[in-house]
């Protein structure tokens, strides 16, 4: 069974998440520290957060993808975000609330309207206010739901928050090999560093229309430390080992200063992309006979 | 003196933002509401934040920018991200620390360095951290430097943060009317609704590179409701006054469903963009003398 370092504590949601890709996971405290437990071996994957539908991309993933030696995506898994509110056994009122602060700022009209007058008092993360409502600290934690599974608490409420259709998107990380056969409802990732000159994402973006593929993510973030330059997070439909994928690569490598293969795995959606591959093999069929000179 | 509304309240970082712009400052207590007393003609003006370095683009701000009548940016300013750590007079031991929860996200680590031990108190803004600290509820408050001038309070310590380099970019809208005079070193900024189909983004960004024009921002957001459409805000150096500006802008028309104009304001950074306007003025004069039939 291999192992599977994760964004924790225990009882996040990205312990929820890991859950989806295998049962023996190992907690990291740090997104950091879960994807540098691939790169040394010490676990065989990782599972990290990598974008969320309110808040965006996650800066911390973006920054550790492109550092160091590489890892790639191998699987996605996309989770609705709903916390639970969890309190001890027997709890009859609250008049504190605890949580990591991105779940306190994302659930804090509801707490509002349904616990009036409660402090909300910030943790280091979901699962640290469960740990401390179970010791007695607090009276309630915002957690992800699978907390309720690590800890002495009842559910005070569940599906908690305050935005509809809020949904994060997590990848399962690991060291280059071989790569998942394609299913034809793929996606690919790359991370291109390019000049900082006028025209320079525009030509990137054509590379990939004039070859019918879809766009599905784009986040650019400033180099640092390195003036001058820019970053484009790039998301695909399709997998390199198709022609149209492979060859619109092979375009975004002429025209960057570096580019590094992110993966090619499964969409979580499992919606089939157009292909055009079958141009892609008669074109090349064709090349290959006029040199030859078997065709005009 | 113009009135500003202003994503308050009264000593936040959009409060020291607005400062820049005047000093009649009306507080609001949403991004939304700010916006607001714009389009009722409440106040002259609105200052709200719209990205910042380390958590990027503000989704409140670009989901009420395409909402309802249209506003204009007709001025920019950008702030560094410090904070200050205010506490009454002659305090001595520091056991609570209060602030707005991504306030407390980005001192996490400060706080657990030179406050060891502290509890974390998530307020509703840095702002009534600071008047619950000053009423003896919490013994320190996480909060902008301006709000050391509102509240009976030391500082304990400036320029906290655990990110260097962060910066917040702030936008002074208005009701469309007159545009601000150009330059030289202008941004120009829109909203442009597509339909969602392989390619489109690539046109949108052709469009601007073969006119040299260089692309400053981009954000896509999913449009609610409407299935089968996406929504760019793409900012660009120039001004609409600037004849491959407005030449662009109408390219970018012919290409989208929907386009708002956000405004057209001098950068922040003052430094000048290439222009080619003389090309474009050129090629125009050309047209004309061929359609009137004195030149080949």
């Amino acid at each position: 069974m291999p192992r599977i370092a994760y964004f924790g504590p225990q009882g996040t949601f990205t312990e929820q998440a890991a859950l989806r890709f295998g049962s023996d996971l190992v907690p990291a405290e740090t997104i950091p520290l879960a994807v540098a437990a691939v790169r040394s071996g010490e676990t065989e994957f990782a599972c990290v957060p990598i974008e969320n539908s309110v808040e965006g991309a996650v800066p911390a993933t973006l920054d550790v993808l492109i550092r160091d030696t590489p890892v790639v995506a191998v699987a996605e898994t996309v989770l609705d975000v709903r916390f639970s509110v969890l309190v001890r056994p027997g709890t009859s009122s609250i008049s504190t609330v605890a949580s990591h602060p991105h779940a306190l700022a994302q659930t804090r009209e509801w707490v509002a309207a349904n616990l009036p007058g409660a402090t909300s008092i910030a943790t280091s993360s979901t699962a640290a206010a469960a740990a401390a409502v179970e010791r007695g600290e607090f009276d309630a934690a915002v957690t992800a739901p699978v907390a309720i599974n690590h800890y002495e608490l009842d559910e005070y409420a569940t599906d908690v928050l305050d935005v509809a259709d809020a949904r994060t998107r997590f990848l399962l990380l690991r060291q280059p090999g071989e790569l998942p056969q394609p299913t034809g409802a793929d996606r690919t990732s790359v991370v291109v560093t390019t000049p900082n000159r006028v025209g320079v994402l525009s030509e990137l973006l054509t590379e990939l229309a004039l070859r019918g593929i879809n766009l599905t993510g784009l986040e650019s973030r400033p180099t640092k430390g390195k003036l001058g330059t820019y970053r484009f997070y790039i998301d695909v439909e399709g997998h390199i080992a198709e022609p149209r994928i492979g060859d619109a690569l092979a375009a975004l490598h002429r025209h960057s200063h570096e580019i590094r293969f992110l993966g090619s795995f499964p969409k979580a959606d499992q919606e089939p992309a157009e292909a055009h591959n079958d141009e892609f093999a008669a074109a090349a069929t064709w090349v290959d006979a006029v040199r030859k000179g078997e065709r005009g």
